[in-house]
């Protein structure tokens, strides 16, 4: 049989959104890690009855349960309860759960209150599991096929537990052979559609898995293989990663965690380049993305956001008749703020935004959303001009991205003409 | 009838741990804040009868049934079919939707994929909701008692629809009589647990309740009432406001949706004052939350990241022996950094920032967060020294907010004074 898991959160802060749920969440990523499928995350509040219900829905869907939260003392803390209810089974005190208790409070100097003994309470058939960090132990239960999995709240508590107990014995209960190993191939420059449309023959696929997904300015394509070991699961992967490689090379800056302000970073540090930036529609954001990697000052010279043309002019040199005959938002000026930056900077490197964000301050002549931006390098100036949808800060956030691909393409192929 | 709520989120993605699901939290916030009680959160993968059967049984349990993502063009955007197939109805084509989406892409001076196309199906009964920030409108179905809301998974697209479509919507089908008003006041400068501890008879509470919630580099504290009338529960929440005011005053900047950008961007330009800001470890960060304002550029005038010691000394004026015998990061820079800048953007206030953003960069003399921070104005020169905690990411963040309530509280004694 299959493993087929899905996660519980009980809270009803959950469900006020004062809390997030952070753990469906990690537990996902622990079991995909472990190459164990989780279908489904549920969240339900302290109440009896729905947390009952909940508990037979799972088990007609799922043979792996696992459950997060209300193990605590407190009278709406209801999670063994609801499953004893479930499964028609008793609970009984386990003296030396409870006594533990006991030192545990004493060990700090108080009493234990009365309501601390339920967390000594297991549901018949069940198995404790422990929990050095803290009061609550976890709970194992099996019924037939279906295997419950009781954890504490509190994520210092749930984390060691899910690690070391939850994940070895799931891992266990189905003789685990299959390793999953994933792949991300990071794009810019290019529409989810267009890339979907051109690979239906690999969306379609079992194994390894295709699948794109849409990122703000950016996408990405992750591969996920299921093989005996990571070696089979990688050589499932490599044609598929070729494959994308062959049609959409140029697209792609980056894999599995990297982020375009790190590969231009890296980049430029290998290459022993630097960089200036001048922003006028993007208004700094360009600047901030490229400082919020650790080290830029290895490479990151000056940012000038020149909102007002009297500082294109003072700091940039935009020429007063550029600004007079072709305005602000323009091939022209965009082209002389990354110039200016950069001589400005004395950089291998300078990048020139200029734009309409919005949401006011467009014509028909020049929209919102229209952004000229310009890569002044040591052999020539690219002057793009991009039509970006979206709100502000949409249009801020798919223009400074844009023009940090274009800035990577510029300068690794640099790289390859040495 | 009584609204009983549930959301579901529809995404792979959120099942193998890429993403959290920070929608369920958003939608709960939201349903809380309107008085609607919603009882489940559910999280399905990209698989057609999964989502069905998902539909299938929260139709059972709830009548208000949120979803979000799967609306996408790809085809694994599975959210329409499912629950077509779930009501038993077909879908139909919308001639306007489709010419929309055609002219969005033509705008971009870029072609349709075909594949596009069926963003513009409607399940039949149903009723688009606008997406005025992206190319998938969301869906309103009913089925008898039962109501489906349909939206798209990017947040900036699904947060707007669901406080501008979904929320009232949903209001107005359970005509709910009791009006729930909420206040929040905003807080800089001071720690939530200053102020927490301040006032346990407040956060006790029922009507109104008074909530403290932690953010980055500030704080805010939501009153909600709820009462038979929009007059009545500002009654209740107006002494809670005063007292409020008359302890935490000074550390008050806004309320409601307001942010420290905003109120800033409002008293300059009340004023009729401009501003420019010279960065060092905060990479242009301030600049970008500046402008991320629309209408800044009618008070703001220059954004100077100066990354490297020589762009301090050329462009803002910072004189090398400053920067020999006292360093980049000291009091005397930050505040030669402010001065230079408002001296070179001829403005009526300027900040200078310099300090440590980590992880690395820290000596035992200047640890990692040190920061300094300078307002430079018509009258004076004030200097802040931060010991800011947290990642590099926070400590930009934390110290640029900071500088932001220190020149609003700046700005606004003048107004005060005059």
């Amino acid at each position: 049989m299959d493993c087929r898991a899905e996660h519980i959160a009980v809270g009803s802060e959950i469900l006020l959104g004062q809390i997030a749920n952070g753990h469906a969440q990690r537990i996902s990523q622990a079991f995909a890690a472990a190459g164990l499928p989780l279908y489904y995350h549920t969240a339900v509040g302290d109440n009896l009855e729905r947390l009952r219900a909940v508990f037979a829905m799972a088990s007609q869907r799922s043979n792996v349960i696992v459950v997060t939260g209300g193990l605590g003392p407190t009278a709406d803390d209801l999670t063994r309860e609801a499953l004893a209810a479930h499964l028609g089974r008793p609970m009984h005190e386990v003296r030396e759960v409870v006594e533990r208790l006991e030192a545990y409070f004493r060990a700090r100097g108080r009493q234990m209150a009365p309501e601390n003994r339920k967390q000594g309470l297991l549901i018949e058939g069940g198995e404790f599991l422990p929990n050095p960090n803290g009061t609550a132990p976890g709970m194992y239960v099996r019924d037939g096929d279906t295997h419950y999995f009781l954890m504490p709240g509190p994520p210092l508590e749930m984390v060691p537990m899910l690690h070391h107990h939850v994940i070895p014995r799931v891992r266990a209960l189905f003789g685990l052979q299959q390793r999953i190993v994933s792949r991300v191939l990071h794009f810019c420059g290019i529409g989810e559609s267009d890339v979907d449309q051109a690979i239906p023959h690999l969306t379609s696929l079992r194994n390894p898995t295709v699948a794109p997904l849409a990122g703000e300015g950016e996408m990405l394509i992750r591969i996920t293989a299921a093989a005996e070991d990571e070696g089979a699961a990688q050589a499932l992967i490599a044609p598929i990663e070729s494959e994308l490689r062959n049609r959409f090379g140029p697209y792609i800056y980056g894999v599995d965690d990297d982020t375009l302000p790190k590969v231009v970073a890296r980049l430029l540090r290998e290459q022993g380049q630097t960089l200036a930036v001048a922003e006028s529609c993007t208004g700094g954001l360009l600047s901030s993305m490229i400082t919020a990697v650790p080290g830029a000052s290895a490479f990151y010279r000056l940012g000038v956001t020149a909102y007002h043309n009297e500082m294109k002019v003072r700091l940039l040199g935009v020429r007063d008749e550029t600004l007079a005959s072709h305005g602000a938002v323009s091939e022209q000026t965009a082209r002389e703020m990354a110039e200016g930056v950069r001589r400005q900077a004395a950089s291998t490197y300078g990048i020139g935004i200029t734009g309409i964000a919005g949401p006011d301050g467009g014509s028909p002549d020049k929209p919102v959303g229209l952004v000229y931006g310009a890569v002044a390098g040591p052999a020539a100036t690219q002057v793009y001009r991009l039509q970006l949808g979206g709100s502000r800060e949409q249009i801020q956030i798919r223009a400074s991205k844009h023009m940090l691909w274009r800035l990577w393409t510029i300068a690794s192929s640099g790289k390859v003409r040495i």
